[in-house]
């Protein structure tokens, strides 16, 4: 890792060594927030940002909750802490998740020939936009090791095609398990993953699909959205399913295009949206502001 | 019509009274700009506009052309100058037709319940902005003939359902010849048209579908759009052909939402994504600025 | 007033009569959450929304919240509910406000010659997507009366010029007290108005100018931004003060033009952005989302 | 320089050697586009792309055209093409040039400590989406080193201040009249340059300024907008002149912000559209799509 970023992340995890996030996610009824809000008050916490939401708050919604906050001391209180709130969790049956900030997340990126949202997400994080403690890139081709290995990250090249997925994901997650990976980004991957990896980390796959999706499910959208003469092409950042393309939506983005624009400009045009999109997805779920429900996304 | 209106109409027919718009479609092949610029000039034609598109200029290419122009006392002439062109039009066997600008397009609208759309065009047309002729207003419901016949636009109440489509459309189709319209609007008019009808008026009827296509083909977009979980909602504007919701696509956009956005608020803002994207398409007919070429548009 | 508008507007009054909403703004201190929400769930409310902001929550920053709530049988209980609240108000020195929906705000236009805004306004009220009870329009020219007087709203020529100044405001500020006016739009009003008026409904007064401000501050915006060769054109809606365009910005947007747009075909292609700013900024004026704070607007 | 990225030059070369573009600027009178067409058919081109604009078709305006053609051997003609067109230059008194694709452009960019421009730059680059010779980096800082130098580009370190600034500019005009530099890109270069080293590279020195000009003109626009409390931060690419921030715009694009973005927000923010926008501006250039007309850009 270069001295610039090095420095960026130790400043980081300095600087918010007292701060935390709370995600909670429960039936709506009465006296949630205020519940959650003296708790908060009680433990002499400064709160910093509030996100609430529900489903249905006339009738019978789903809450859901985000709360960042920062309390002195932090790191000797989180045991106390965690278990004062659980009075609070059995009351409402929540789901609830303490999250700390300077427990920098640990990002692995898939990638195979194309590197522009790999270039994006690896530029994001030289500049410390993108605070993730990136532990390694996974590639089936070799091309991108040029890009990688000069800022210090490890890179994997790990031949696959379908005919050995099974033992190309052992070794994968065998990676993967080693240096305890928080987040896999597929930018630009192009294999497909079996149930079996996809279940392993769950909400935990972010992948980019270069169409605005539902449109152009599937293989060669910009071709198809060529073919079929539309004036707006797009990308979608989603989680990874077993339902090809069909995971919960994160984030979305277009372009213009015209009758000028045949399928190999349309792919140019596209890559500037692609890779915009999927570092605003991968940026929020580092923040801890995406709450997955059922198959959809709430960013906070 | 208002006096208003009524002034700004006479106005641009005047002002246009010699200008014209030559649209012309053939194989790609060498002279071609030459001829039709050396014509031009030979006919002390002044050029406004010019565009031109290949689809492969490098190899068979077809070729597309738009130049708008002004010719004095181009009434006396017309004929002339389009018995001069046949000579270029045989040798590079093109397809070219001469509009005329003063020669305001002839426009009906339909719509059933939902008024935005209708709204946008009146609105348009009412600051001299859309300029064509609105000879009538179509609808299976009574909803807007109080936002129409105020305007001095005749509003035929067509009551219409699946069973009785022939002869309503029998009806329709009879008063579209009476009044010899040049364009048929859909403004969220919400009943299919007959392959028949459709045959009748190829490349003259606009429709808004409201959705980004090709997602979300056919009914309630809007809650399909919302159990997706899509971050960008959108509307298209196409020329109907009888694959539904698949004719050539004239103009998209989108807006965006998130979770906060249910079906019901996200079918409050799709209308205003509706609304400007027909308006949009709809100008561009009435200048001619769009050749349907296969299932696609080129807009100049 | 239209029946279908008329319908709408008692509609929306009887869906609302228990929802309030809860604005409020005072130094950042611990404990202003847990307060509040402790005393809204004490109360029996059913929090719907809620949004806060703190200027700076790490250090000394200003506090604000607006919090939109049902509560049963709300009419009863306002006088109660605001008298208990003021034992919160004290300990934490708030600025604080009860709205109430049903009560719906009285809203006066100000238009000149140019009628876009003032269109887009009463379309979006008629189409019950405005919540205001439009009280009257009032113009320094005749030509908005047409498409004023057949919607059931009072229209008032009055003729206004630099030198009548004072006589005309005394005019307008009398019919706007007779009438118990919220808030007056000047929906492309060109007259200027005196400090006395401006400080007679201070962040009271919504107006839209048509460039993205600071650029453009004045007269003639579109032609100085065709003079500057810019490539996007804007309009600001803000609240008046007596510095001219500098007043709190609600909104702002913008449009792409070229170098083939002259500011004849800026001036249009801004018209459209103009109406849309206008009418969102309204919008959030009347479901109470805005909060001024110094010469800026917070939008929850 | 890297394989990948010099193999890409290499293609686009030979792919294009057959390749030209002129660019034509005179009076608007009669026959222009019939001559210059007559001429390229003659000399057996096939145009790929033609674009025209007046500034007043219908009276005395100035006319702007680019045509993009191929000619096969170009290599062996050029002399005789460029001879054989004085004629028509002389005639219609015009300015006119021809590029020849495959003389590709030699630029140098100069950063001073804030990297995200030039990083754009050097990935577009690396993309082969950006084709330009990069002979050098200049920068007052030591800080872009380690981005440029593993890229094989030369780096030069010439402190600077404004005390300094004849020698340094001095050492600057050396480096770049040694490299023959066409372009240089000033990619958040924070010196000042003076009148005779504008002077010197006229119309070939892009500047990106962060903020959408007019507004903001001069030093920390970023802090000045959030003082202002706009709700769209912008940035703009233009021509340096020696009228600070003032010269020719070629692109603007904006980026909405909102009442929780700080000053050091709104940079984060605005660092995206900045990228893009001068990214945008300086490809244009590169593919001699700018003609500067007084103080305005026409893009074609």
């Amino acid at each position: 890792m270069r001295t610039y970023t090095k420095e960026k992340l130790e400043l980081f995890k300095k600087v918010n060594k007292n701060r935390a996030r709370l995600l909670i996610n429960c039936a709506d009824q009465p006296g949630i927030v205020a519940a959650v809000s003296k708790f908060l008050f009680e433990h002499d916490a400064n709160i910093l940002e509030s996100s609430q939401y529900s489903t249905n708050p006339q009738a019978s919604g789903e809450f859901f909750m985000r709360i960042e906050f920062e309390i002195e001391n932090l790191q000797e209180n989180i045991k106390k802490l965690e278990e004062d709130f659980k009075e609070i969790e059995n009351k409402f049956q929540m789901e609830a998740t303490f999250k700390y900030v300077d427990n920098v997340k640990k990002m692995a990126i898939f990638v195979s020939k194309e590197p522009h949202c790999l270039l994006e997400l690896l530029w994001e994080w030289q500049s410390g936009d993108l605070m993730a403690d990136i532990k390694l890139v996974v590639s089936n081709h070799e091309v991108a090791r040029e890009l990688v290995e000069p800022l210090g990250i490890p890179f994997h090249y790990i031949p696959a095609n379908k005919d050995i997925r099974k033992q190309v994901e052992e070794q994968q997650i065998k990676l993967l398990k080693e240096h305890e990976i928080d987040l896999i980004v597929l930018a630009r991957y192009m294999q497909i993953l079996t149930p079996e990896f996809v279940e392993e980390f769950k909400n935990q796959i972010i992948n980019i699909h270069h169409s605005f999706l539902p449109a152009f499910i599937g293989a060669r959208p910009y071709e198809r959205a060529y073919e079929r003469g539309v004036k707006l092409i797009g990308a979608t950042s989603h989680y990874v399913t077993n339902a090809l393309d069909e995971g919960p939506i994160i984030e979305q983005d277009i372009s213009r295009v015209d009758h000028r624009d045949n399928a190999e400009a349309m792919k140019k045009i596209g890559q500037t949206v692609e890779r915009s999109v999927l570092a605003r997805a991968v940026k929020w779920h580092l923040e801890d502001r995406i709450i997955v429900y059922g198959n959809k996304t709430i960013v906070f």
